[in-house]
């Protein structure tokens, strides 16, 4: 008979998410009149680039003829889109080194589970949940939180010999864009310690200040240490389509010497079919000149809420991380319980927040508040 | 630093389909000339029905809409789409017992993710290579190959005390749909042994005979030993759409008696963030009357080009399986390795089909032919 798999016990009782969700109910339930605005989840708002939204119409159409249906696409996604995404972002890479996913927070349980529960694991903290609940699912026992705080920059000391390194740039939830300085200093580590980086650049469309590194394959070595993750959810609006991408390198090896890529090839053709032939067909339209500067347009609309909201939380005396080269403003709530400010900002100023403590111990007395939203709600709020 | 994962050496070298596209592919470098028919993978090959095809378009088109947009949708799917499934399907199931997927394979491999390496699990023989390879790579080593052969009817002889039992029905690759009295077997031994069936029921929409179940709940107790997984794939022609449902009835419990379904949707909700919503939309199309209607044309066309196919092969000689209630034949082809007769029939009858060995060792000395395809390349065949 089966027995509950003992990681289960060991997580947070609730996703951050859900518990958010849970309480939004119950208070619009006893205030059914109050109208709330979210700036907690993250989540897109905007419609999408007509350009984008066309293709993605176009690739469900073509499915209704008998010239353009597909069935099972490669595993690996689609070739045009790979090599798309290729010459764009990774010009010193190949395309057999890109795999498009149905999205990072997938792409990210499926490269856990293949590295499974015997590793040593440093993640930054305060971090995106995804990176310790599903480490724990893994059996994942030896994890280490390396405190990223006001402190110290938001750049953590890390210790010798660790096998994975998670590190979220642009990051969720501090907002902070590390310096090509700081990467090298990560990539160095991992040369040295033989660690394998898990480089999550979900937000890297956000970085405004171009001398900011935008993949962490712009440092040199890079190629030997990291799997860059990605996703179109945050760049294009693609939270509910589903599409992302992730970046094996050939170089990068298992202790024996065989490459990660095949294992991880392997792995996606047993248990993954790969995205949706729609999906890649809104992606291409996503990486060609004119989606490429669509997308841009919603970007800076992000962007610019991102601007007013800092300004806003500033006025008010607060100090405010974050929303320079990211979508995500990090504030400090000194002296306070961020689970008691997500209650008080629901119930007293009708925003939806995200605390603090939800991404871990070091992001306690601090809330994240999201630029994803329509402008009028944001300057009605402020 | 990172041991490459120890069960991954214990993997066949590569996964069935890749392979035979490796050997297609060799073959017509050498023969370019030459035109294969293709019944192997067992790909879906008819345009969609409009009335789908235009609710996926609709699905596209509404996302550069102000009003029509959506992000992040529930990690167990769109409500209208489970309530549809569950009041078509599933009448004395509830909707909260039913979960979207982006198909059978991938939530194969989350619930294989969720009960771990540390289980008893009993395998048909042949078999889809998923239920062996996924559980290989979830560290499984008590795998027991049930053989299902011509000679005991392809129903097997269960061993007590498994913890898991995979039931593929209609059966891939051997086209056989069990009776009522044969599920009513297998959920009696559930019951008695408190296993647990992961009963994948992605050919049940081929079953043309009306007093077979469609479903493990029409059995009486299934509902406290099985998951149903099921897929859009091969229904509805949803392949590369990517979409599919799984069943977790409440009353499933773990041995210390917590709810499986609990863990499958914590489980869900931190490394999976659901179906794409453009792909959902159509999946609501399929299970409106009209939808429902139209994709039984196209599963009618398939069952004539089966019968078609055993027809002629029986005409050969050969003893065929399957093919009535399926949309494949099992094909015996006695005293002859099955990769020398797919070679065979690539080099010689230009037609690619499926060795019987890449479905276990009980699959030896039988080949699959699948009935998707096109009616004049069949009867161009024929």
């Amino acid at each position: 008979m089966l027995e509950r798999p003992p990681q289960f016990k060991e997580l947070s009782p609730s996703y951050l998410f859900p518990e958010i969700n849970r309480r939004k109910e119950a208070f619009l339930k006893e205030n059914p009149t109050v109208e709330l605005l979210s700036l907690g989840i993250g989540d897109t708002v905007l419609p999408l680039p007509k350009v984008i939204a066309l293709a993605l119409e176009k690739g469900a159409a073509e499915l209704g003829t008998l010239e353009g249906y597909s069935g099972y696409g490669k595993e690996q996604g689609l070739l045009e889109l790979r090599t798309k995404i290729c010459s764009r972002l990774y010009p010193n890479l190949s395309t057999e080194e890109i795999y498009i996913s149905d999205g990072a927070k997938s792409d990210l349980g499926r490269l856990q589970n293949l590295f499974g529960g015997n590793v040593r694991v440093g993640i930054q903290d305060p971090t995106y949940p995804v990176y310790v609940d599903g480490s724990i699912l893994q059996g994942v026992k030896n994890i280490e939180l390396l405190p990223c705080t006001p402190q110290n920059g938001f750049f953590p000391e890390i210790p010798e010999g660790l096998d994975l390194l998670y590190i979220c740039n642009p990051n969720n939830p501090t907002g902070r864009a590390y310096t090509r300085e700081e990467l090298k200093v990560l990539v160095d580590y991992a040369l040295k310690n033989r660690t394998i980086i898990l480089y999550d650049g979900a937000y890297f469309s956000y970085i405004q200040d171009s001398a900011l590194p935008r993949t962490i394959y712009d440092i040199p070595g890079a190629e030997k240490v990291a799997i860059e993750i990605n996703s179109f959810s945050k760049m294009a609006g693609f939270s509910g389509v589903r599409l992302g991408w992730t970046v094996i390198p050939k170089e990068l090896k298992f202790q024996c010497g065989y490459p990660i890529k095949e294992d991880y090839h392997r792995f996606g053709c047993t248990v993954f079919n790969g995205a949706s032939n729609i999906a890649q067909k809104g992606g291409v339209a996503v990486f060609t000149d004119e989606g490429w500067a669509a997308i841009q347009e919603s970007i800076q609309y992000t962007m610019t809420n991102a601007k007013l909201l800092k300004e806003k939380f500033e006025e008010e005396g607060c100090r405010v991380h974050g929303g320079e080269n990211a979508p995500y403003l990090w504030i400090e709530t000194p002296g306070r319980q961020s689970w008691d400010v997500f209650q008080e900002f629901m119930e007293k100023r009708h925003l939806i927040i995200t605390p603090g403590a939800g991404y871990g111990p070091s992001g306690e007395h601090c809330i994240r508040v999201s630029a994803f939203g329509f402008r009028k709600s944001i300057t009605d709020f402020i």
